[in-house]
């Protein structure tokens, strides 16, 4: 793949081939049947990733639509408290604060969530509870099981960000009693950007705002999602429609535990190389299954540079992430979200070896070798 | 094209093979310099295409998503004028209701627009007017200048949807007095669906509303869009940037008078052709000016039902489109958007005469040597 760099992102991921192939097609009209189908089709692979029976939709905007779609249909004027422990948390509870009345239930980025505070405030009548499932910026997953039967104990609804865990984690939202939860396309589901999915439970829909914004309405498109047809309210982006059938294919070929085993694999061989390092990883946790399982942070050690670590390994071909915010130069994130497999893995593990070596950091023992033995 | 209907619709609308071709490539990071000179790229490209010089951003929504950004970062809590004579005009006047005190200044479908009440609803203090320039439902051209003029007498300020003229007709929000224009990625600009871009006046930025929604917030494409490199507020699509950039190229090439004037000459071919079989265009209008230059409506003769004569068309591997709503089953549509050219609106008339014919309408002229004339 001469002039593209390996994106081991915690989103863009790199796309298969045969995902990127059938965006060569010719428009397709999108009040006709075949996209009906296509929809459909679409909505039928995605629902056992969520965990859910529930109605299910596909918005033609990112997970960061997705987002505002469920805090816009369901939380305005409302009690929101919103768990935060890093960006995409506080997204929510920005976006929460534009809607409702919302209540920033923060934690230190990657730390664990504050669920004595979420409890008072459901006590004190918190509608809604906003949740990142697992959250990219900080490496960390959060127990959305244990956030679920909080909010259910209280009758508040539950939003769960699942935009980087659905399709590469476990996730029951039904059983957890996540009321809605969304996922975004270029994560684990290894599709173009561009697309966000997003379901909502029978009790959520008994609470619907009657205010609700317009292109995110997602009574819209329940009724448009209810005709025959199956169709979208306005222009959906039909290549990616197209785009994601295909992804979502390869994910019901792979099979869902198999693809969750894999990513799990994959993000434990990074954890075993930064350990052989002598690295922290961000954040540092007893409980080994509060990792994500998609993306690794990895702490700087002191004296080296994120721009000239990140450029050594971009020179090389391939593309990681740094900290946002608050963790700009504290932290490396590498990706193990959709396709990527065990080669992409160990290259940029040596990659990345190389770098610290090359900056002057004494590597401790072999991360590659440590990593082989998880992979192998 | 095996398998593939030519989309004669008024959008979606045949995409271009180099267009299509690019989608094929590799994900890439939509926080880099690659996307960033892309984005400036398309920006540049767009903005003689509206007539303007103006801040101007691409949204990762279709024009539905445009429409909302238009109304709800300037609307909020105002007094809006909705000028209303088709299916579009109408959707600006229920989005002006979610954010603003909105009034609908409506005409019958396709009619002309009602300035004289359009004035006195400024005289009384409207803040905000919203009209569609090339309104596809019913297949009429508003005079955009006309309404520019009265919106600034009042210090107003002007939205226009542009969705279906901008690239294929004449635009100079500028010179007109448009605040806030906006166009879809998969009309006249022959791209996917999916994207739409939005220009935003100094006039506006100034009255910007305070409570802004967060996907569609503009103030925080601004900001993104002035750092370097150029780039979105929350993940674009970016398969579909990359797709437009080159569908702009084309655009760029064949020059706007050379694009502008095929639009002209494929829509009078149709309106003769029309004319020839003996329909009536819809609507009947004194001023051929008013006609729409992307997409004519013809009324259907009496006895000839919708469904038969466009699926007779469709059998024949063409698409064109019915009415909507009021008009379902009274008009058909063809649309000459985009990267249509000469061949396929002669394809396209052929098959709609046949189909006239086979339906028992007496044909009076030749449709299609009329076309030609207008064509060759």
């Amino acid at each position: 793949m001469e002039n593209e760099s390996l994106l081991m992102l915690p989103g863009p991921v790199p796309i298969p081939e045969r995902v990127r192939m059938v965006m060569m097609r010719q428009a397709i009209n999108h009040r006709g049947s075949e996209f009906g189908s296509l929809y459909a089709e679409c909505v039928r692979i995605l629902r056992p990733l969520f965990g859910t029976t529930a109605d299910l939709f596909i918005l033609s905007g990112s997970g960061t639509a997705a987002m505002e779609a469920a805090v816009a249909n369901f939380g305005k004027d409302r009690k929101i408290a919103s768990l935060v422990n890093g960006k995409f948390g506080e997204r929510l509870f920005k976006i929460s604060q534009r809607y409702g009345n919302a209540f920033d239930i923060g934690s230190t980025w990657g730390t664990p969530l504050n669920l004595e505070l979420l409890e008072s405030h459901l006590e004190e009548g918190a509608e809604l509870v906003t949740l990142v499932h697992n959250e990219t910026s900080a490496g960390i997953k959060n127990p959305a099981e244990e956030v679920g039967k909080l909010a259910r104990k209280h009758d508040a609804l539950l939003i769960m960000d699942g935009i980087t865990s659905i399709g590469g984690d476990v996730v029951e939202a039904d059983r957890w009693g996540v009321d809605i939860a969304f996922v975004g396309s270029q994560k684990c589901l290894a599709a173009p950007a561009g697309l966000s999915a997003i379901s909502v439970s029978k009790r959520a829909w008994d609470r619907l705002s009657e205010k609700r914004p317009y292109y995110l309405d997602l009574a819209a498109y329940r009724k448009s999602a209810a005709g025959t047809p199956m169709e979208t309210p306005y222009t959906p982006a039909v290549t990616l429609f197209l785009a994601l059938h295909q992804a979502l294919l390869i994910v019901e070929k792979e099979g869902i535990s198999a693809r969750i085993e894999r990513h799990r694999r994959l993000s434990r061989a990074v954890r075993e190389a930064a350990q052989a390092w002598g690295l922290s990883l961000y954040p540092t946790l007893d409980d080994h299954h509060a990792y994500s399982n998609t993306v690794t942070a990895i702490s700087y050690p002191s004296g080296i540079k994120d721009s000239e670590m990140r450029g050594i390994v971009k020179k090389m071909g391939i593309e990681i992430a740094g900290g946002q915010d608050s963790l700009k130069g504290k932290i490396f994130r590498i990706g193990s979200m959709g396709a990527v497999n065990a080669p992409e893995i160990l290259a940029t593990l040596a990659v990345v070896e190389h770098a610290l070596r090359k900056l002057g950091y004494p590597v401790r023992g072999n991360g590659v070798e440590a990593a082989c033995e998880v992979l192998v």
